[in-house]
């Protein structure tokens, strides 16, 4: 197998476009030819943020935008409710813990979308909650959270903190309309950039609270940073070459249309889950799953891990591994960012490839049938 | 469709090792620097030519390699048999005419192979022939001519010209010891490069030949060409980065290994003929197929230009069109250069997918699962 397919929740594939970008010649960050790019970078930003407050440009990942928006919001003891539905889920705790925040723990099965009412009843029982954390789009579980409706629970209430890492350019989840409070992402998802980048925006109430807050923060003083990056290109050295993939990436998905991102994502998924379910194997977010990435239960007897070493090693293929309690169980394919219907037909032919040498018995294009029937729908 | 195929007999797709390769800093041709990168070059060419002569890389296309071979063997009026069996073989010809040769016309059927005992009762009919010219695979109508079987005729005859193409990477053709006088090929086929350099070696017996051959040449003298580029880098400027890129694409075959290079061309051909097949499709070239293309009928009533069209701008697939009398009757899917499993999957599915929207009525998969049964055979 000569070609490698990189099918997985992030790192995601590059486009050439922005490898390109990003290949420019090196400026200098205190410059007005690099505040221009910073500037563009940063509307594109606020489009598919929705909202008209900044959008922050951190040097760091998506957890670094994540422990920013509590460094900047809370103070020591804050009770917060932390939604935990899997691997990220756990992290919102592990930095609320971290930071010395009294959080509780809504658990949530693992592949099940958290309950509207569980959380209302959450919030009655706690009514001095400083602000409630959610996946959007819980990657470990490939399952999409009610972000919207809980934001209707939380309009009056706590600051509603949404780690939006694999929902941002993946579905429309508009901050201001919303009324989210926080919601950040990292480069390596829907961004078709490398690993590098965190990005961070606030509602005006989540600004208000930042005046109020006493954890302490340097590297993430989101108002030192909202200041200088509002007149240049922030506090610290941003990271340069990632900002100009940013650009470029943000003018792709401009020119292929929001609306048509997110349903090209939306296609990709079903498509996925129907080959999945053509093809006899259970999935692993049945009833609310993220557009984001596909999770399939693998026949029992079969080791998951073993056979997405062998996609990898063997047929070129990255597909991602179930975590902990999924270990061996699940795999994940991923639809996020630069990804297109043949990347569905290729890791579906794959899967139905590798389970046959496994010995899986399965009539090999079943489940590429169904993924066709479903993608032929972008072909009006 | 976010994503660009590009399944086309020629210019394929680049590696990304080799477009970084490309993109090395510029440095001067006259330099020991370049002459080491180039000689690197001509080493591998000779394994990939299966020869101890000298292979020549030329600025030109293809077809400057070709006009090259004529202008350094041939003296005006020499009669020359030009096997013609497709849009190349009537390229040795206006080849052939442009230089005053008298060619004789050996015309073949599109779609068919040249029967060896016809070029033998041309060769006993034309007992003054000073060369043969074929083309080992025409692209045109996706056959593979008995090149080796052809080889054993012209021995102590003529000499033997190959246009090698879509052949030299693709399957064996190795000139010393099939006793082959002349194989040139261009970059944009199975050298995994973009258009720009042409390639040629020649017999010993070719060699002697280019003494007494009166056509004049200039850009094109073989003897020059020798001459300088076995102590450098060349009589005139050589095309540097396709030069870096040759280097990094000789290195890739050999890494993946030149039997294993083939194996993957004889079985992407395999499984799209057998897709083909399985959808009820006729092959173009049913008898003696070349790896490096599979042509097939569309059914009757469908315009295949209409179809590539659709395919191009709707699906981001280009394939290739048939020509002159195969114009919208066939189309042509390319297996040459950087291709694996997955772009026969994604080709095939494209296919069934285009017909659908076209009208013919199709099972989805069936054409997939044709070419996977085949593409498991490399999953040993």
């Amino acid at each position: 197998m000569i070609k490698h397919y990189l099918l997985s929740p992030g790192p995601t594939p590059i486009p050439n476009e922005v490898a390109l970008a990003m290949s420019e010649t090196m400026i200098h960050h205190r410059t007005p030819q690099f505040n221009h790019i910073f500037d563009q970078a940063r509307q594109g930003l606020k489009k598919l943020f929705g909202t008209k407050n900044d959008v922050l440009i951190l040097a760091s990942s998506g957890t670094g935008a994540m422990e920013a928006s509590v460094a900047n919001l809370f103070s020591p003891g804050d009770k917060v409710l932390v939604i935990n539905g899997g691997k990220f889920g756990e992290r919102w705790l592990n930095i609320a813990n971290a930071f010395g925040l009294s959080p509780i723990e809504l658990e949530v099965e693992w592949g099940q979308a958290v309950k509207v009412d569980t959380v209302e009843k959450q919030m009655k029982a706690h009514p001095d909650l400083k602000g409630v954390m959610i996946q959007a789009s819980e990657t470990s579980t490939t399952v999409l959270h009610p972000v919207k409706e809980i934001a209707k629970l939380t309009k009056n209430g706590p600051l509603f903190l949404v780690d939006g890492v694999t929902a941002v350019g993946v579905v429309s989840i508009p901050l201001d309309e919303w009324g989210l409070d926080v919601l950040v992402t990292g480069s390596q998802k829907a961004m078709m950039l490398p690993p590098g980048l965190g990005f961070i925006a606030l509602s005006d109430r989540a600004w208000e609270r930042t005046k109020h807050a006493k954890l302490p923060r340097f590297y993430f003083d989101l108002n030192l940073e909202r200041k200088n990056q509002q007149k240049g290109s922030g506090a610290f050295t941003p990271a340069v070459s990632l900002i100009f993939g940013a650009r470029a990436s943000l003018e792709m998905m401009q020119r292929e249309g929001l609306d048509r991102v997110y349903a090209r994502h939306a296609r990709m998924s079903r498509a996925t889950r129907a080959a999945a379910t053509a093809l006899g194997l259970k999935l692993l977010a049945p009833d609310s799953p993220s557009p984001a990435a596909t999770g399939v239960y693998l026949p029992d007897g079969i080791d998951a891990d073993q056979v997405l070493d062998y996609l990898r090693d063997h047929m070129n293929i990255t597909l991602a591994e179930g975590q902990d309690q999924l270990k061996g169980k699940v795999i994940r394919i991923a639809h996020v960012g630069y990804m297109g219907a043949f990347d569905v037909i290729t890791a579906v032919a794959a899967l139905e490839m590798v389970l046959r040498k496994f010995g899986v018995e399965l009539p090999f294009g079943k489940g590429v049938a169904a993924a066709q029937e479903v993608l032929m729908e972008s072909l009006v």
